[in-house]
């Protein structure tokens, strides 16, 4: 058995002090700093891939017997940043609910916008948040906090802290707010300021390393799957008829295989962790010719961020500092009628692109329950003084990771994985191994 | 009480000849030709606008005492053109049912990819349409016979009809389609054959005359109005968010429209029937700007053939003869996008487009026995050797139509209308009224 | 063409007196109370069944040019009476809108758990409706309001009516409470007070005279297929399975029968307007013995309200005054396994009663449309001081019906149409032909 | 780090025999024997409690280099024993699919209605299964095969796979198929055949050892909070209203539990494991009396095995060999009635009972890519020559169970475990520390 010496370190939790005050919940039973769970890492989460069972011991979440903070003088503040998820405001209504319920806290406010929150000149108005206004907003989706992409001054949300007296910062946001939350965590530090900042990792994509399934994923592939649905009855519905379906998934087509799996309609999954040649012998569009002289329709299901090769992209980068994506929909639309209008071959595409639609629906019930847990790790680890990590759940574990863990590196799908074999076997047997045999893994 | 008596005449059936077979059915009850139902007319279907209530008289559907065919010679066929639309597989299901359960007809087949099936050169095969063989077609969305766009030469089908001994053809599709269903009445009639042929009108922009909803429109208003939630959850999520929607909607807005009645978050929506302007006093931009200066957030819905003006179309048309339209969201962003940054506002705007989702997906319960009662009605039609007609449901009864009736015009949304008024009281007062006010009514 | 002239009289609407405001709204076209809408009344809303068609003249709803009230004196009281049912918050939430957008009404109170708000000795409070407080509130099924069943003393809710200084009170409730508005509205008439009582009836069991389908029906009938289908995957997991769904419906079949047309699964529907026997040559027994041992399962759809006869019922009566019911389903379970254990023939029972869950849900969108329309064209009633009436749509059209109109009588399933016939056809041929062949009709 | 030395030789797994056949798939890599997973046991999944962490090695799931059959000769065969589960069809499509199309065997049988289909005397058919005929099954809930509870004669059984030659068997069903099966490779042993039994555990309570979540609970849950949000809604609709749903859960509170923590409205949970005082100052009925009359509604969620001590069982048994259980509902009903009503304290009851709602619908996204690793991983085991073990998923890994480890004992809720935690937390503070405060805990 191997363990991960190297990492071993890293996996320490920061803590704002010693422990000395008595945590107020009746519990029969608290976690210790010191019991820690070993478990493997998935291939995936590993720096560098390997076929060997690496082992990492993780600091357990849970509430402690002793915590750090008073909690009839702790204010809490929430954060919500980058894109919509569904589950941010489950994840709102849970820290909310335990801070007052169990821990009686003081207050608790809510950042609007994101970090432009912090930032006086932007204006906007704080939140109060209480159990009554939190009671119902699990059945919206969204966030009612509000959110904005990109960066603010540190120094400026470090002000507005200790401005606000803030005890504990709870920070909803991809890997790029966390890698603000780090900074936050490290300037507080730096200033000698008693105030926790604690993650609590958001992403569509599901792509952050060391969390099994991010919040929210369920319910966007759940709502991915009714438009691959759509799309596989326009496929049948036309005389070699192609359902093209484009699906969130920037850098990680995690969505895109997902959605494969839990619907087995799809022939061909465009991801960006694998490359593709339209033409030649492995290439998509004579697959797809082979598929439509065979069985007259054909579902393809490509994830935003897959052939960019092929898109011409100029590399240029939006507000949170992720690369703008050449759009590969338009680039399949064009080459796969180019193709067939060459051979004369009548073919029907109809392109759905469902966007927005599987992120900002209310998450689902199994949603619901992990971002429950997620508040109520993330309050028991800043009520006890944690501060610069997230609340992570690997495998079925609710874990402590400090937050460089969850930035380093971006979770990618591995192509070398069962997982991955498994979706393309979903896709049909012929045409996969002709379109992707011999090719290069990109991972 | 005005009764309409220029279009009187019009409404007569046309018949295959006098009915003589007893309807093999244990009916209580049967209808009677010569018992006429008088009903209002909806000032859209008029030919001319009128404040004045205008009666017609129309035949009642449902199974006749005497009918024209001799059960056990029948056979029946049916096609599916155009866009799928909720329900299509329900209307052939409905067919295949009665005409089996209750007629004992010899068959049935469908015809394959709409009027291509007729055509030899297409080469696609029948399909034996039997109880067992449609029995479960309604769970899902879509057209089991498949379908496809555009006329084919009328002698060509005849002959296809005359070679497969068809007794009468169920033919389900748009205005296009049944004026190809009339060419096809004309020229059976002029080769003094007995083939009925009787219409089953579809639409998914509910923008059939004569029709008070057609088949399918509650279950897309139904998905539409999931993708206008979601688009006000990003609009909200964002700090001058706007959510943007395109419905589907090519000459008139009232998926559109339902969807602002039934779901009541949005703020402005475009309809082809209405024009607008994106500056000036009564402009979008500035409504616009107002909107999001007092609520931070907004919501537009806009059907795909509003502001055509704006758009700079070519007047080009598709293998439908329908006008191929210009994107009218993409003017929207960039006339959106561009306002505000003239001004220095920040804003999101978040674009959705469910596109086909909201159309293939399977019927709901409403539009399931909706479907029932048109597949039903149109085989006893066909069975009382009625033909150049369609059935349609005016004001909750089902009714015969002489098929010109429902192809000389398509019906719009009535502007002057206490239904507009609602629609346009939902998106709210103050903008509305603004952008809205003295504008020339197009319809 | 038959006018039914004995009914004319009674379709005259009450008014509280002479219309000298001037309608504040912007509108285009108001209608007049003299342009009566002629429409032929469906055979089961007649007092005596007939064949032949009667038509009846109609008020038209919708915003009068000269209105009663002087909005900004006006006070609006809303209640909500008997069980729950989808679309009741759409209603209320479509008044208050109305009230205060476009007629900028003075306020609007709510009444707590229906009459009982009225009655000083209950304590509860009153709820003060504004488009804040119901911005959201179809969100969510059920009454915001609450109700309760059964009857007040009317002079002790007219005092509340004065005291309150009430303008316009509008009852959502069925036809017991319906008859309790009469009551009012007589009581009001007595006093000489200028109290306008308008209503807006409630059912879930579509059983209201003159409402071609009430509010919510769509969504429970929508929830019941669920319920159904689930029922049918049980009894086909069996061998001689027997799915048994027990659905609402009291007096009247309408969720049985319309669930049975939108879901094609059901072998057996009972409903109170026709009695069946257990045993003997039209049995269900023996139908249900055939029908397993050609298929090895069968669903069967049975109204709360069918088999009366069979249950020994007692005949006692609850608080709203409807007659308690015997358990069919319990009936049903017994008869069913003691024939089948008396031939020695293994079969598998599952019950399935959604109860409730099909009343509770929120309203789908085809409700809330037709709510928004219910709630507006009240408000534009009570505004131009009607009385003594309900708001109701007939064939797609909205109008003003006498409240004795709605109550005199509940609408049954017509056992004679082209309706019923084909719920029973849906049921598939041969057993259906034995159970209920040569039945006397009930209704 | 503890291990668990008692039970690491239980974990073996048995084979066949030595594989000598190359994996016909062209996979990047195979799974070893050899490699054992470390895994944390779940506290619930021990023979005794400890707040110790144990862990053990498991066999991990996946292809092997050689497999024990030629797939050319093997003919496996499905049988699907017990109560319904959402994905069950889902398995056997996974396992045809990955047999056929990428081991290529010689054919695959369904066994009808569970181990009946065995017994000649029941003379139900085989199901020939083919990835044409399983196609489409995951669109519909159930079990395509038909089911049936109890057990039948082993030697009957172990005949039956002798003349069908079947290699492989694979059996989907609950603890007490689990003990059948292991009951058939025991026989298959003694005589010497070469027949490998494999299963795949199913049970819609969650109650499995060694399963962190067993397929169909995620889609069970969702369901089961519908009808809680439909109580709730009943509950708020009237004064004093009580919410009443009764779900699944016969010794185990699992649906129960995590609908709670899924809908946040439940006030008070009642499970089997943890006994329950109606009155006295922990009595529910008190508690419930605060409740309402601080609120004026409530909630209660009760699984069907919660308060049998209440209930006067009479421990009968049923063909499965499973306790009959008293009706908790009848009880909390009669019990709450008679409380109130000695105190004069008017309540509404609304009992809602979902039935087999929770368990007949299709499986959701989640469950559909569960249950085809489920299916993959059941098939790569049996073509490896495995038998006598399940397939596994225990924190989001696929492995190797024997089949003793999960009948040897039922998994119940940990009352001590930070999940029962929350749950107790999200019915709310007061009351629920009333009720259970002090309570003996039963596991």
């Amino acid at each position: 058995m191997n363990t991960m010496s190297a990492a071993w370190d890293t996996l320490a939790i920061q803590s704002l002090g010693e422990c000395k005050v008595a945590n107020p919940l009746p519990y029969c039973r608290f976690v210790s700093d010191a019991t820690l769970l070993r478990m493997n890492v998935p291939e995936e989460d590993l720096p560098e891939p390997t076929e060997e069972l690496i082992y990492c011991d993780f600091q357990m979440a849970g509430p402690r017997e002793k915590i750090y903070f008073d909690p009839s003088k702790v204010k809490c503040a929430i954060v919500t940043c980058g894109g919509l998820c569904p589950g941010i405001n489950d994840v709102i209504r849970s820290i909310v609910m335990e801070a007052f319920h169990n821990y009686n806290i003081a207050s608790c406010v809510g950042i609007r916008y994101g970090l432009q929150g912090f930032i006086p000149k932007y204006q906007h108005d704080l939140m109060e948040l209480t159990p009554r206004s939190v009671a119902d907003i699990h059945q919206f989706g969204g966030t009612i906090l509000g959110s904005s992409r990109g960066s603010q001054p540190v120094d400026q949300i470090v002000d507005a802290l200790e401005r606000m007296n803030v005890s504990i910062l709870f920070v909803i946001g991809g890997d790029g707010t966390m890698r603000a939350a780090k900074a936050i965590q490290q300037e507080v530090a730096a200033r000698g300021r008693k105030i926790g900042v604690i993650g609590i990792p958001k992403t569509i994509d599901n792509d952050i390393n060391f969390v099994s399934k991010s919040f929210g994923f369920d319910t966007a592939v759940e709502k991915a799957t009714e438009a691959i649905d759509c799309a596989h009855t326009e496929a049948v519905g036309a005389y070699n008829g192609i359902g093209l379906v484009k699906l969130m998934g920037r850098e990680a087509g995690f969505i895109a295989a997902q959605s494969v799996l839990a619907l087995k309609e799809v022939n061909f999954v465009l991801v960006p962790e694998q490359r593709f040649d339209f033409e030649g012998e492995n290439g998509l569009l004579p697959a797809l010719e082979r598929r439509l002289k065979s069985r007259k329709h054909a579902v393809i299901v490509a994830a935003e961020g897959a052939g960019q090769d092929h898109t011409g992209q100029s590399g240029e980068k939006d507000a949170s500092g992720n690369v703008k994506l050449g759009d590969i929909s338009d680039v399949l639309m064009a080459r796969i009628k180019g193709y067939f209008a060459k051979r004369d071959m009548p073919i029907t595409i109809k392109y759905i692109d469902p966007s927005y639609i599987i992120r900002s629906v209310p998450a689902n019930s199994n949603d619901r329950v992990y971002c429950g847990f997620l508040g109520q790790h993330a309050l028991h680890a800043g009520m006890a003084g944690k501060t610069g990590m997230v609340v992570s759940r690997m495998q079925d574990r609710y874990v402590h990771l400090p937050m460089e863990l969850v930035t380093d590196k971006r979770k990618r799908l591995n192509l070398r994985s069962d997982y991955w074999r498994s979706v393309l076997e979903s896709t049909g047997q012929d045409p996969i191994t002709n379109i992707f045999r011999d090719q290069t893994c990109l991972s």
